[in-house]
């Protein structure tokens, strides 16, 4: 099957249908309306085989997973999900493979009202890139650089089950808990719905693709602030803690990375405003700690000073 | 040297600076604002090593190559370029590799006024895919599919030059009209000033990347009519005559791609208005036939009927 034959097959079927596209998949590049009073929000990412899923990964997975994490880049910015295009590239033009890769992406993109309008598809090694764009209004965007000196600093979700199920996927049989930790890596939840009912209140924000400890120093470093945070707080779920000892899961939880969770900062006095929206969220929220406003970031475990292990994830 | 460590040192010494850039390189994802009264344009493109280039290819030309194809997209929409982002996918992190294709990248970047304004490096086989963003005012884009029964088809440049440089990359010497075609191939001259400037002329319009053939067939089934065409007219560079015949010429001109030229069809009563534009364009305009509302398109060659050799390229 030829490359047109099969983005002509797979990839013009999609679910969702925006008013804001005036030309979509078909041509040399598509064309979209914003409407006035929104800023454009714009970003990429790329997944590439054996660097960021093991080569026995399904290809329903991939397909969740390349766009997943490009809408947890909108989600850090408190932006709404509009279009997007998918580059992909294959070893070879299998229909099946293709087929499941389609339906793990459409069933994401549907859940976020995401159209897919362009994109192309290459003979080469198996490697997806994602471009989103999503808006806010005018200038109602959470930079990374907003953090004031006495915030706290808020994680969603819960950490590290990501990372610890990276290490199980290739395993001949799981357990119970194995297999939500792998669950949790092959299919992340961004959190673009909780992050767009943050501005106004966030004054920073990132999302944890990388592990804690290097997002969230980012974060703070854009901010020029820095922060005291307690290891002890970092939330883990049941599972990650039947497989392993707390102090291996905390490990992962601040080095592992692909939680694509949100770390953000509210000032201490609007956590109240803060648990206010939990209600309407599908995610637990905890506070980690708080910013200062000398550079240092101190995490401690049990009230003793905690160094972090150099261990994140570096790609040279 | 790690990833992040890269882009901080390449790819925030951008040469472009853009007032509609709210938030460029540097957080989760860029913001940008677009006029009231425009519409967005927006197309992606892959290169990959071996598959879209000779691994020999100086990252020079890799760097502008990658940032020309996509140009070369919002060209054929007749689009003005705004923004881009780039995910990059290189096998070690070598700075002077790095250097050099930054350089080719933002050279081609600075020519058009267009902001690199996020991206993604990862490790992995040499591979870049760009986005790009346009604008044109609301509505006057041109797409494949307005061809009218009785246009002219014209393309711009000369054909067939790059495919035939590129089977001369690897040797050893050249003679200059060799050198040429291998420049060609290396740098293409996205027709960008020239597209913007055939709104409400042209009624249909593409880039031949595939070859001409292959793009000229897609936009006349787009638009629902047919063409007669004469081979002979079409645009060859004295460098390609020559290299070989003047039929290898003409197969290459036909199938070979990468030509980054347009191809466009304009009412045949409004070619005057076509020619009094040539005066401020770079490059050549030939007619190399007409549409007609019947579906056949034919292609002669001296007066005979040709049929075009079924070469053209296929990713699988």
């Amino acid at each position: 099957m030829d490359e047109f034959a099969l983005i002509e097959k797979f990839f013009t079927r999609q679910p969702t249908s925006r008013s804001d596209v005036k030309l979509g998949i078909g041509d040399d590049a598509a064309v979209t309306v914003i409407d006035a009073g929104f800023d454009l929000v714009i970003a990429t990412d790329t997944i590439i085989v054996d660097t960021h899923f093991p080569a026995s990964t399904d290809a329903h997975a991939i397909g969740h997973r390349c766009l997943a994490v490009n809408l947890s880049d909108l989600a850090a910015m408190g932006a709404e999900p509009l279009w997007c295009t998918l580059a992909l590239s294959l070893p070879s033009g299998d229909a099946d493979w293709v087929a499941a890769f389609v339906d793990g992406f459409f069933e994401l993109a549907r859940c976020f009202d995401i159209a897919l309008i362009g994109g192309d598809t290459v003979q080469g090694p198996l490697a997806i890139t994602v471009t989103v764009h999503g808006r806010v209004k005018s200038g109602e965007y959470i930079p990374r650089s907003g953090a004031g000196s006495a915030d706290g600093i808020y994680v969603t979700g819960n950490l590290g089950a990501s990372a610890a199920g990276l290490r199980h996927m290739d395993d001949v049989d799981h357990s119970p808990a194995e297999a939500f930790l792998i669950h949790r890596f092959l299919y992340p939840d961004p959190r673009v719905k909780e992050a767009q009912s943050l501005f106004g209140l966030a004054t920073a924000m990132i999302d944890i693709s990388d592990g804690l400890h290097v997002d969230l120093t980012r974060m703070l470093h854009a901010s020029g602030v820095g922060a005291d945070l307690d290891i002890g707080q970092i939330p883990l779920s049941p599972e990650l803690l039947t497989c392993m000892t707390e102090e291996a899961a905390l490990e992962l939880a601040l080095t592992g990375g692909d939680d694509y969770e949100l770390c953000f900062a509210v000032p201490i006095e609007r956590e109240t405003e803060l648990q206010a929206l939990l209600s309407s969220w599908d995610c637990r929220l905890t506070r980690i700690g708080q910013t200062h406003s000398s550079p240092e970031i101190v995490w401690t475990y049990d009230g003793q000073v905690y160094t972090v292990p150099d261990t994140s994830f570096r790609h040279f």
